[in-house]
Parts: C-alpha cells; sequence; structure tokens
C-alpha cells in the first residue's frame, strides 16, 4: 500500500439545495478528496486553513487516517464558499466567495512527504502545482484536477503543468475549452498530446470516461433515488480514484478501470448528504454493498450474434 | 428463431446536417427498425406507401428478409419528411412534413401475420397502435414506441394503449410529460405502473437505461468518432432490440439486457451514414467486431474492496 498526497482547496462552505442547507459546513477539494482516498489509503493532506478552523474538524480528518500536518494555520479566516443549487443540481450558482487565508496559500511540501508516490492536484492555480510538483521528488502518479477558471486566465501555466502529469480529470466543458475540440473522444486525444497519457472526462449523472493509450473506457454512474447536495462530488470522484490505485501502488488498465468506478461509487454517497456528511459517514461494508448493485446494474452481457 | 411484425411510417426524407445533405431518401420509422431487426429474425412490415415509391426500395427491403406484403401502396405520396441538424445532432429541426397517404394509414394485419409473436409499434398515433394489437392473436411481446406530439395531443388514447404493452421505449422528456415525474428513476416507476413491465430510457450519446421488474441496467452508447446523420438511431435501437429478442424467441432479463447492447450497437452504424446507408449494408461480420470493440469498452470490471 503506498501513501497520497493530496494538494487543495480546505474551505467552510454555505450551501443551499432544494432540499435544505447548511451554513459553515467543512468543505474544499482537499477536504472532499481526502475523505474519499482515506478509504483506500494513507492520506497526507496539504492545505491552509484561518484561525477560525475547528479543531474538531481536524480531529475528524484525523479519525479518518489523514495526516494534517501540512494543512497549515494561518492568522485570517478560512476559505470560505456560499453558493446554491436549484432543481439541476449539475450547475452550481456561487453566491460569495472569501478566499482569506486561501489567497496566500503556499504548500511547503517537506522531508518525507516529498516522496510521497501517489500526488492529487486538485483545482487550484497551476502556478501552485506546478510548485508542489517541483518538491517531490520523483513522484510515481500524478492526477490533476483543473477548472474553467484556470483555463480561461492562466492556460500557459497550466500547459505546463499538464506536461507533467500522468492523468487529468476534466469535464466536457473543460475539454473543450483546453483543446478546442468540440468532439469530446478528439478532444481528449488532444489532451493526451498535451501530456496526461491518461484522460478522464466526468459527465456528472452519465458516468465517466477514460482515455488511456489505445484504450477508452466508461463507467456509468450509479442510479440514485435522490441526491440532496452535489457539492464535493467532482472531488470525492478524484480522491477515491488515486486513493484505490495507492491501495494497490500500481497502475495498470484494469486498475484504473476499478479505480473510476471506485470513484463513481464514493461520490455517489457525497451527494446523497449535505456537505461531508455521507463521505465521513462512509466505511467498506456500505461501500462493498453499493458495489454489488453497481455491478449487476453495468455489467454487460456477451452478444450471441 | 421467432418473427418480428412491425407497424410505423414509410417514409421519404430530405436529410441535412452539418456534414452533407440528401434529398428523398428512403426513410420512416418502420424502415429502419425494418432494417436494423432483420438483422437478427425475420421481420413483416406494416406500413402504407404512395404511388411514388420506388420499386428498387422494396427490393432492398426484400433482399434484407423483410416481407413487405402488409406495406400497401395507395395513390397518392409517400410521406415526406424534410429536416436539418445543427452542431448538436441530438435535435432534428423540422423544415417540412407532407403526411400524404400516411395520414389514411389504416393498418391490416391479415393471415397467419395475426399470431406473429414479437411487436413493434414505432411511434404512431396511438388509436392506431391499439388497432393493430386488437388485430393481432395474443402476440407474445409487445414493444410500443411514442413521441412527445402523441402524449401531448392524445394521451388518453395513449394510456389505453400501454396498459397492453410489455416494454416502452421513451426518452426523459416522454417520460415527463408521461409521469409528471422530473426524477428518471419515478418517472420509470410510474411508468412501469401504466402498463409496462419494462421500460427502455434512450439516452442518446449516453446510452440506454431499462428498468425491468426489481432490476435497473444501463448500456453506454458505443463511443463514436463520427456521426454524420442521427436520423432512425431510436428507431434502430428499437429494431435491433426486439429483433435480438424475437431471434431466441423467449425473454428473460439476460436476454433483455443483451438485446439493449444489440440495439446500441447497431444503432451506432445507423448513425455513421447518411439515411439508411449504413444500417442498409451492415452485416453479421461488421456488427460481431464492433461488438468486441464494445465490450472492451464497457465491461465492468469486480472491485476490491
Amino acid at each position: 500500500m503506498s501513501e497520497v498526497l493530496i494538494v487543495g482547496s480546505v474551505a467552510y462552505d454555505g450551501l443551499k439545495t432544494p432540499y435544505g442547507s447548511l451554513e459553515r459546513t467543512l468543505g474544499g477539494a482537499a477536504t472532499y478528496s481526502s475523505l474519499a482516498a482515506s478509504l483506500f489509503a494513507p492520506v497526507k493532506m496539504v492545505g491552509v486553513v484561518g484561525d477560525d478552523f475547528k479543531d474538531a474538524d481536524l480531529k475528524m480528518l484525523g479519525r479518518h487516517g489523514i495526516n494534517t500536518e501540512l494543512v497549515t494555520k494561518e492568522k485570517g479566516k478560512t476559505f470560505y464558499w456560499k453558493g446554491y443549487y436549484e432543481n439541476d443540481m449539475a450547475v452550481a450558482h456561487t453566491v460569495k466567495i472569501d478566499l482569506g487565508v486561501f489567497e496566500r496559500f503556499n504548500p511547503r511540501i517537506t522531508g518525507r512527504s516529498r516522496n510521497i508516490p501517489f500526488v492529487f492536484l486538485a483545482a487550484i492555480h497551476p502556478d501552485l502545482q506546478l510548485n508542489v510538483l517541483q518538491q517531490m521528488i520523483k513522484p510515481k502518479f500524478v492526477v490533476l484536477d483543473t477548472r474553467d477558471l484556470w483555463i480561461n486566465i492562466t492556460k500557459p501555466a497550466l500547459i505546463k503543468v499538464l506536461k507533467k502529469t500522468d492523468l487529468a480529470v476534466v469535464n466536457d466543458q473543460e475539454i473543450r475549452l483546453l483543446t478546442g475540440e468540440m468532439h469530446l473522444l478528439k478532444g481528449a486525444r488532444a489532451l493526451q498530446k498535451m501530456g496526461p497519457k491518461i484522460v478522464i472526462v466526468k459527465k456528472g449523472e452519465h458516468g465517466a470516461m477514460m482515455f488511456g493509450p489505445g484504450w477508452t473506457f466508461l463507467s456509468p454512474a450509479v442510479p440514485l433515488d435522490y441526491v440532496v447536495d452535489p457539492t464535493g462530488a467532482g472531488d470525492t470522484f478524484a480522491g477515491a480514484f488515486i486513493g484505490y490505485l495507492a491501495k494497490y501502488g500500481k497502475i495498470n488498465e484494469q486498475l484504473l478501470k476499478q479505480a473510476v468506478i471506485a470513484g463513481n461509487l464514493v461520490a455517489s454517497f457525497t451527494v446523497q448528504g449535505f456537505g461531508t456528511k455521507t463521505i465521513s459517514a462512509l466505511n467498506k461494508a456500505k461501500l462493498k454493498k453499493r458495489a454489488g448493485e453497481y455491478h449487476k446494474f453495468a455489467s454487460i452481457p456477451k452478444l450471441k450474434i
């Protein structure tokens, strides 16, 4: 089993969906992805929080086997995001962003953490992502997430860091912005030429498609009776994905496919509770049960033609 | 092996897509679905054409083992549809409809055709669909397609015919219109209560989801490098689906799942040529090859948690 290093935002969120609301609840990409990865492998989380950050939240992360030594506490406020979702929960509407201490986030990877083989760079400024990679000593597998904002305003920096990543996680809009290709398959191939040998396209309720060297794979999303809050679904997916790989400590086509399924399965829990409520209460027994249901749903019988 | 009876429109289409155009080419729901079903089982096609209908088109259908005895030729014009697609090929824009002889379509099922066990009712007026069913003697399996138009203007008649069908093929918009449920899974369950024990929701480029009694199944769409004309994709899907079942002459969960995959596979050919060009040139060797590729793409490995 290998360790995972996860770099990204730690936040307090104000969430509102058609099913309720929750104020100043623990969130952020590094939080969701670390909780998800911790189901499979030990996690070292890298981030910054303000002096308003609650000890109880740090303790909760610790209980999941997440090492928060590299989450620094600085004078000021923790990153705050307030947003809401309407009936189409694929779209988040931002009401307020207060970067707080996150504005001066300057991740420092020290000591043995520099040798961690599996690295997930959540969607932060690409200069910071590159900075983290430059501090790492020969990482085995680097997964990068990004968002439309960084593609729009810092594309040259993003292109630099893409060259150093093994796998990029994007959605269909991001792949179009990045490559200029309208067609998903062509876009994925164009992105592979920019650096990452493997590309995952998250398609929300339609699942995730993975493009490897010479192969393509689709894992449908878990069909859900209800979704109460989609916040953190993408980060959960990426965290569970890299955590699953770290558990085995190696990379091959079969493990990559299993890891995508793990990502879909774990994310299906996140969206069924507010904030980190269900992901932080998830255990292997619940996950195993859902995996069994998923296999019945998505297993493809052989055709006799 | 059983026979399939297919009732629906036979048309000449004027097609325009970003990749070209084709005028007065053979089309119609019964045409696409019969060509697709004929890959697996003998087909009896029921329809009406005008005196402008070309012998060459009837001969082409005959070469595919499609019996057109119940396709009557009437004085007047064959149903004509002219439409175009823009870059989002999920949406067909209708430019012109000339119903011609189709306006007086009155399907007559005679003789031994009344005993055909597998029946596909393409999206025609629900009164005609009911009329056909009343002429059939104890059909084994009835598949019904419909469209928003019939849901909007003839819902009571549609509700009547739904009671007599085994399986309904719909898209997400139609299921909402039919059941008033915004949530796909709830909508499918509501539709099952209206008659069909099995519901298939076509999700275009995202594949097809099937809801059986107590189980759910998803078959992703075949990932395609290019699509030139989406006309007839849904009809092809339904035709291949019922043809596959007729080949085995029985219904069970495993065969239904295989039939959905067959539908997706055959439809993936239809959209790669204009009109019926690729579907009419399809053979088992090509289909087998694509089925092999599809299994690599969509097969779900087991997770070790």
